[in-house]
Formats: structure tokens, C-alpha cells, sequence
């Protein structure tokens, strides 16, 4: 992954100052490759990256420094398995002037055995995540972050065709997964997940794909993704084998209302929690708030699921280049499940959805 | 995967009340698989297993609930998108007796964001990771285990052999590595690595298997493995083409006399660090001290680098039934490489193989 390590550390350095926050601690982990364009083996073994006021070092595992130097010019501080890395990553928390730190930003994925380091050296120090930091301009995507997810939506609206073409009665939730994996191979991006979940199976937001054969009157909830190029796709759709099930197309419709309130509610300086509540009101006001189960969203960039969290808790402001989902459901015990989920970058006026596919349901023969 | 719950707790309070540890959280990982057969979906919702000195519970992701209920009669208290995990986990925390727990055994793989829970709820609590409590026990493999471990070896064995058959001059390091990758689907395992490191790439110990052709007079280190039934396989063998580079017999010949005296140093009472220290003093009695960069080797069972670690800082006393490699090596910059590796398991005269495989190098026809 290519990327402006210099500017993306001087505008870390800008929000670290107007956030009172004076070392930043990440770990091997999709914060890492945007800051840095890559990151080492995340193993048993410590590895971290110190962003102080001015200066930045790593703590790498001697086994993993060659390796990472061809990829970056920031300082490490190497440990060896024979020695341990307890004074490495000590020169390495003075080597950035974070011995004295105040307030401490975690990357939040980080394992607390590596995090003990930190909390073990700086017990006084306030802690808190990267939201305010790192993560505050990870959110705002650039015009090549948007490229490259734009793109990828693409690919997955083909892959969804390609299953939505070859689903038939009888067909397990494997083999539709297998079709749409080979779609995603075809098209040059690497398959990351396919949920399919058939009738009851549909009523399981994270269902895991089996043997089940599709049926007639099965509605079959397709949750599939897909990587390329350091970034991935996300979309649900809906189909139904032959006539759908009683009381199908009533839900269906309240969740594209939903997600048609949301879309409605997710404007620069609206919170992300008014989005969610947009959507959750919809579905509650029709009846079905306690089979919505989940959050409406959540953010995509390199990861797959980062900030913003599109939750009833959340109060971050939304800004435009963000980048989220927006994904309600409705899940009826032992019936089926209903979600439909389109990928959001947020513009001046309002979200433009990175999909060109119809929320509709795909009807396959029987 | 099946494992006997009931015991395990059993075994694991009785480590914990000798400990002095009364309060043991786990996080979706290998501790939990080992503990109760299975882990929810990590992903960025907070999901623990609290084990008090008598009763367990989970704190779940609602998203989770219901596929984890199929899996555990473990109590849950559910904390939904809409709430967040912090009222559901002062619940759980309560029912398992938490509240004022004076020692917190963290599984060290846990992330820092649900790690910080507990660090608020407890903050005078002595902290500490598993390695007296659980890891204690899952060092020590029971008669099924080491069935696993021992079949899965043989499997690698074979796709080691497969790949010495199929080596050429010309191929790359990506293609022998899928043809290895083949063999071990085809035996019904899932390939997990193969680090093939020709020529001078085999001086990078973690060295990304790439595009350079084999070629006459190089050096390949072969280090692989798979997945069979939850448990990993890990075998490191070397090849040459056509003839050996200058310096390569006298090498490998100090390597192998450096597993053969860690083999000799690991007994029942042994400490880890002295099995690490037998295989060193021959390398670095031999000049090369320099040139092993790594510890000895890593415990393995349904995790692929789990306690006890063979390295020159750790009294872990060895006992029967671990199961760890010794994986001793030299590095020589810009040359080769030379590593040899076994996995074995503790027997009270001392350590039983896995592989069947000789540590000879292997000579490719050129």
C-alpha cells in the first residue's frame, strides 16, 4: 500500500495536539498500514509504533526488522527473543519523548500483553483510543481511498448478480457462497466472505453459510464481500425462491424505509447516533423494534469495520468523506431474516451510495 | 471441537485457588476454544468469558447470542448495538463473584478495548496473564491431543516430501509452495504457511515466500504447515539444487548438533531457558552465535505458537506432555539460511518426535 506516511503523521500530529494527547501507541493493525503503508507480523511477539509531539520509532522483534526496514525509514528499536523487550521498548518510549507522556491514545485492537508495556511504564498517564486521532482522519476518505471503494462495489454488484443469477431451488448456502467467491476471483479481488442464509436460517444476522438447500419460499438474506488492492466491499441483498413467504414484501418494504430514513438522516454535522435512530425509528413505529437487533452501521476503509460506528450511542459528528454502511433488519424468529445494506460515502448534500444495485428483491425461479 | 468443559473448569479453579488468582477473563481466542470448545466471532464488540472461583459467564455481543447458545450451556448476560457492553458487563462481572477481585489473569491475546473493562472496574487489581492459571494447564496435552498433533505431523511429513519431489531449477518459491499447499489439501488438511526461502531469501527468517527461481547451488529453507480437525502442523527441512553452496555441509552439521543437544537438554524439570541455552552454546561456540536470531521454539497445540516458549529468558519448568519445536538456525546475510525444525512432545525420558522425517538436507536434482 502506498501511502504519504509524512503527511498523514504531520496531520496526526495536528489532531494529537488539539486533542491534549501526546503518544500514540499502535499495534500491527489496519491503523498501522494507514499511517505507515504496512505493518509486520502481528505475532506473540511486541511490536508496536510510538508517534510522540515530534518524533516516531518502532519496537520490532529482531526476526521481523529486516523485513520491515525495506518498508519504511522510521527508527526501530530492535529486540531479541533472547534478551526480551522490555529495554528496547523503553529506548523506544524515550526515543519519541514519551517517558513524561500525559494522555496516551491506544490503538484499541492492540493485545494487552503489548499494552502492558505501556500501562506498566505510564501508570499516571491518562488512556484512551485512537477516536479523537488517528481514527478522526482515517474516517475522512481521500479521492483515491473513494476510487478504490468505488471500484470494489462494483466487483461485489457483480458477484451478487452472478449468485442471484445461479441460485436454484435445491442449491446449498455453500455452494451459492462458492459461486459468488469465484465471481469475486474472476474479477481480481480476493473473496473475504459470502453469508448466505436461507428461511430460518435468514433470522441469524451472522449466520454461518452450511448445507442447508435452498427451498421454495425460502427469502435468502446474501451478505458478501470482497478485497482488492488493500481495500474490501460489504453489501446485503435480498432473494426469494419462487413466491416468497407470508408477510414478506410488508417487511421488506419497512426496511427499505429505513434504510431510505437513514440515508435521509446522514448529513455533515448530524451524529452518527441520528442515523441510527432514523432507521431504528421506522422499524420500531412499525412494530418490529426488538427484531432489529443490531446496529445500523459501521464505518469501511481498510477495514473491513472501523469508525464511525452507526450506533444509538454514538456521538460522532459526521463529516463529509466518510465512508459507513447503512444496513437495517428485521429478523423473525424461525421465519426468515430481512437486511438490506448499501456502502455510503458522505457528500456535502448528503450520502452517495457506492453500489449501482436496486435494494429490490431478486426473485429466482422455482 | 469437543472438549470435556466440565474438567476443564475443574482443573482451572484448582490452578487458580494455588495461584492466588480469582478472577480469569478470556477473550474469543485459542484460551477459549481450548476452555469450551468453540469462540464467538472476534470482531470489534466486546465478548468475554469471566471464570470466578465458582461460577463462569459471557459477556456476548447480541449479534452472537444465538449462534454461541448452540455451543455452550454457559450462562450469558447480552448487551445489544443500542446499549453498549458496559452495563452488561458489570452484570457478568457480579454474577461470577468479580466484583472485588484482588488478582485478574488476563488471556493476553485479549484487546486492549475489552481488556480496559475490567482495568476500570478493578483498578487495584494484581494483573497478570494466563501462564500460571490457564496456559498452565493447555501446555500439558491429554492422549487425544497428542493423537491430533502426532497425525497431523505425518501429513506434513508428507507434503514436505511432495515438495522435495516436485523442486526444480526454474520453479519459483510461490510455485513450489502451492504445490505443498496441494498436497496438504489433498490429504484433508488446511495449508496454512510455507515459507519457501531460497538462496540468500533464506537468511530472512520470516522471509515472504515470492517470485525467485530456484536456481542452481541454492539453499532453500522449507518451513510449513496445516490445519487438521483444530490442530497445526509446523516442520522446517532444507533442500539444496544441484550442489551445496561453499561453507552449507559444515553449517548444517552445527545446526543439527544444536537440536540434538536441545533434544538431550529437554527432560521433565528442565527449565525452558535451558533448553534454549544447550542449543545456543553449540552455535555460538561454533562462531555463529550472531547469526541465530531467534528463540529456540514455541509450545503448539490448537494454537501454532502457544507456551511453553523455548527462549533464554523463561523459567517455565518442562513437564510431561508439552509439546513445542526446536527450530534452531543460522543466518548468514546475503547467502543462506539454514533451519531445522521438529515439533516434539515430553515424555518422562525425555522428548518423542513427531515427524517421521529425517533432518537431512534434501538435494534436488539440477
Amino acid at each position: 500500500m502506498t501511502v504519504d506516511t509524512k503527511a498523514r503523521l504531520a496531520g496526526l500530529r495536528e489532531r494529537m495536539k488539539a486533542q491534549d494527547v501526546d503518544l500514540v501507541a499502535l499495534a500491527p493493525s489496519p491503523h498501522m498500514d494507514w499511517l505507515v503503508g504496512f505493518h509486520p507480523l502481528l505475532c506473540e511477539r511486541p511490536c508496536l509504533l510510538l508517534v510522540g509531539p515530534e518524533r516516531e520509532a518502532f519496537l520490532m522483534p529482531a526476526l521481523n526488522a529486516d523485513g520491515s526496514r525495506e518498508e519504511t525509514e522510521i527508527p526501530f528499536r530492535v529486540w531479541a527473543d533472547d534478551v526480551g523487550p522490555k529495554a528496547a521498548f523503553l529506548e523506544a518510549l524515550a526515543d519519541v519523548g514519551g517517558t513524561t507522556a500525559r494522555h496516551v491514545a491506544f490503538d484499541e485492537t492492540m493485545r494487552i500483553d503489548f499494552a502492558m508495556l505501556l500501562l506498566d511504564a505510564l501508570p499516571e498517564a491518562k488512556r484512551s483510543f485512537t477516536d479523537d486521532t488517528l481514527s478522526y482522519l482515517r474516517m475522512r476518505k481521500d479521492a483515491r481511498e473513494y476510487a478504490a471503494l468505488k471500484k470494489n462495489a462494483l466487483i461485489a454488484d457483480k458477484a451478487m448478480q452472478k449468485g442471484f443469477a445461479a441460485m436454484r431451488p435445491g442449491m446449498t448456502e455453500k455452494e451459492l457462497a462458492a459461486i459468488i467467491f469465484d465471481e469475486f476471483s474472476a474479477q481480481g479481488a480476493k473473496p473475504e466472505f459470502a453469508v448466505i442464509a436461507a428461511g430460518p436460517n435468514g433470522a441469524f444476522p451472522h449466520h454461518h453459510t452450511g448445507d442447508r438447500q435452498l427451498a421454495e419460499g425460502d427469502a435468502v438474506v446474501m451478505d458478501i464481500g470482497g478485497r482488492i488492492a488493500g481495500f474490501p466491499s460489504d453489501i446485503t441483498r435480498m432473494a426469494v425462491v419462487g413466491r416468497p413467504p407470508d408477510g414478506y414484501g410488508q417487511i421488506h418494504t419497512i426496511v427499505e424505509r429505513a434504510v431510505q430514513a437513514a440515508l435521509k438522516a446522514a448529513k455533515p454535522g448530524a451524529l452518527a447516533r441520528d442515523v441510527d435512530e432514523a432507521a431504528r425509528k421506522v422499524i420500531t413505529d412499525a412494530g418490529y423494534g426488538e427484531y432489529f437487533v443490531h446496529r445500523t452501521g459501521h464505518g469501511m476503509g481498510i477495514g473491513g469495520h472501523e469508525p464511525p460506528y452507526i450506533t444509538a450511542t454514538s456521538d460522532t459528528v459526521l463529516a463529509e468523506g466518510m465512508v459507513f454502511s447503512i444496513e437495517p433488519g428485521i429478523y423473525i424468529p424461525g421465519r426468515f431474516g430481512i437486511r438490506l445494506e448499501d456502502i455510503v460515502i458522505l457528500r456535502e448534500d448528503g450520502p452517495e451510495i457506492l453500489s449501482s444495485l436496486s435494494r429490490d428483491m431478486h426473485v429466482a425461479a422455482d
